[in-house]
């Protein structure tokens, strides 16, 4: 057996906008930064969302761009769930279950993300597709594209599409 | 090219509660496990209701845990595909298509992956989310949270998400 | 640290028959192949209607395959989106916005992946279940099972299940 000396790295695409999935993404990056990984979460395409401000911020935009902006949800709190939506039941369950266990929930666990020193990186490319803003975003977000990411990934220990 | 004479490893994070995502795991599993790796499939989420017994268990819950508990399946046999479930017709199209062409469905996968000594771990943070009782999953199931899944995963040569 | 001389290898599992997924899968691809990795895409289960032929080839099929064939879409541009389908309204808006931005469609994607020697494999035994013929898949495809995909995820940097 060879050890390695060197840091081990977790890697995470978050391309699903769904609360739960998000919930996942967010628990394994932060139990691999509590396990003293690198750890970069990568939001591409609906996982963006997770990254929104709650407040509408005003930019200008074309009517594509628009459409989309008013159709996807404003932050990790607004998120629908993967199963058992129903009708937007489902995640009130979900955060109420949360609550009575002394969970986190998902706003909560990308603030102790950001506290945990854990990279959450914004695709330029789908906020372009998307039409979604820097200044939509929360602060303190990296801007980078799929060569960043893969300079990550390829020497991750823990890779995951999400 | 440095050979390492160490056993290689698979670990996969079942999520998904669809027939179709969780056969997909368990082939792949199955298959690692023929190739000698060392296997560990982590199922949270949705992905808990593959592990279910078919019969109900009476367990104590509040009110919240007993309404997820009637509308999740029961067992890998009840659980819906996520293409084309057409009301429920989608599965028994595939268990139909499975049995025409000898192929295996997926309890009969899941067997099989308890015959090749796969770990088969139930994530207990969301066990508690969704009010699963150890005493309604199957025999042999392990249990741990996300810090035993890390240890598995950051050794591992493949890790996926599915 | 070690370096190793050997070449980077980058696997996807492309379960997902959506096109945005295959979107995000190609995306990383070809990044990946830009990068100067060995690359691979599976593709299995849904992921298996980005590879068909747009035209109808005539194929013997048993009725369920029949069934399959009719009802899946028949090739990269026909596939529906994973968010905010709208009755097929939403895979219009992506192509529109990626028009507009000069992105790359799903079919330019694939297209470019060939270029860039990407291996393109096909799953014979999910073809097998959903009745799908070599005849109907684009030319320059792989058939192999999940042993061949194996081989190439154990030895891989980035391996992605999407």
């Amino acid at each position: 057996m060879i050890v390695l000396s060197e840091t081990k790295k977790t890697t995470i695409v978050l391309f699903s906008g769904d609360y739960d999935k998000a919930m996942a993404a967010y628990i394994i990056a932060n139990g691999a930064a509590a396990y003293d990984h690198e750890v970069t979460i990568f939001h591409t395409f609906w996982g963006l969302n997770a990254l929104r401000k709650e407040e509408q911020v005003p930019v200008k935009k074309g009517f594509l761009e628009k459409m989309f902006g008013k159709m996807m949800p404003r932050g990790a709190d607004k998120m629908g769930i993967s199963k058992m939506n129903m009708a937007g039941m489902g995640p009130k369950m979900i955060k109420h279950v949360i609550q009575k266990h002394n969970a986190m929930t998902l706003p909560q666990l990308i603030e102790l993300a950001k506290e945990q020193d854990i990279k959450l990186v914004a695709c330029t490319m789908t906020m372009d597709l998307l039409g979604l803003d820097q200044a939509e975003l929360l602060d303190g977000v990296d801007y980078a594209g799929v060569a960043a990411y893969l300079a990550d990934a390829q020497d991750g220990n823990v890779n995951l599409f999400i």
